[in-house]
């Protein structure tokens, strides 16, 4: 990695640190400078423009994300103990210093057209489809049931993490994460259930 | 209710949809009169500063939610009949144009101290207070088990509403309201049984 490299990563970092005080939006070129004291023009010259900058810290977020994680879950064995890496390094995940930037992003940006909008809805698309991918492992290890719906699954999975991290963050609930690893629980165990109460 | 008074919601009310665009965050005396075309000096004389002004348009949000989603179901017959009128009510305020300003503003003011957040945090107390009070209702009526824990349903059911706002919002999941209502009646047949499963 070059020294350049380097740089942008050590910018992008701090970038993601004025994001979780003025919110991604409020994320300029400008304000970026103003917060950490570097040359509005040499931001300039690594970003080009605000919207850029925005997809930067997204991608380098994602980057995060799936270090600590993706892809940790994708190395523990197939099935049930797999969804349970990744809900366990998830909930984690939700209750770092500033919270996840991908769920500020997402009210922030889910009304506004444009190219951060794209990008985010793409990550969002990936981040579900993990979910998914990964549940369906552990149908086909025999763990959760053949007519177990993989959407319902990570529509739900998705729900325990942000109740989590709207308790934990805002509510300062410290309560709320014996909450999420019980509703967890009842997730795994509608799964696993041999006969559907549909 | 005087001319001032009608005066001041319609500006509320504009401001609501201001926030919408720029985040709860970046509705400031400035933002409002520019975008509604009202003078600032008239805008100063209502609201006199950027917090009174978030703090108020929380209100009148409130005053709604109220309107449309509280005291209708607290008119409906106590217990499971009750929190399903709260359920589907709530769904649908999630789904109006523009979203919940309450999950925006809560991932907008989780990291932010300040008069705006110490507001917000009492109107999600008593949001989720709400919910296991009239969950309770149902404990009284027989309808739900006696030893079902009541603050684990209220974040359930938040978690319930924030993912089906996420995807609904986002991802233009059409399919997302399908899902919310089966996860509310997992929640329900959950609470409902005759013995716990712990």
């Amino acid at each position: 990695m070059g020294k350049g490299e380097d740089t942008r990563l050590a910018v992008l970092d701090q970038a993601i640190e004025v994001a979780r005080r003025v919110g991604l939006r409020g994320l300029t070129i400008g304000s970026l400078a103003e917060q950490t004291h570097l040359s509005k023009s040499g931001l300039f010259g690594h970003f080009k423009s605000k919207e850029i900058l925005q997809i930067e810290v997204l991608g380098r977020a994602r980057t995060q994300f799936e270090d600590a994680v993706a892809l940790p879950a994708l190395r523990t064995s197939r099935g049930e103990p797999r969804v349970r890496e990744l809900f366990s390094r998830w909930l984690a995940w939700e209750s770092r210093p500033g919270g996840c930037p991908f769920v500020a992003a997402a009210t922030e940006f889910d009304d506004q057209e444009g190219a951060v909008r794209t990008r985010l809805v793409r990550d969002e698309r990936d981040m579900r489809d993990m979910v998914t991918t990964v549940f369906r492992t552990g149908v086909a290890e025999g763990h959760f049931r053949r007519d177990a719906d993989p959407d319902q699954f990570a529509q739900d999975f998705n729900g325990v993490l942000l109740a989590y991290h709207h308790a934990i963050r805002l509510l300062g609930d410290e309560t709320a994460e014996t909450r999420a690893n019980r509703a967890f629980e009842s997730l795994l165990a509608a799964a696993r259930a041999e006969t559907s109460a549909s």
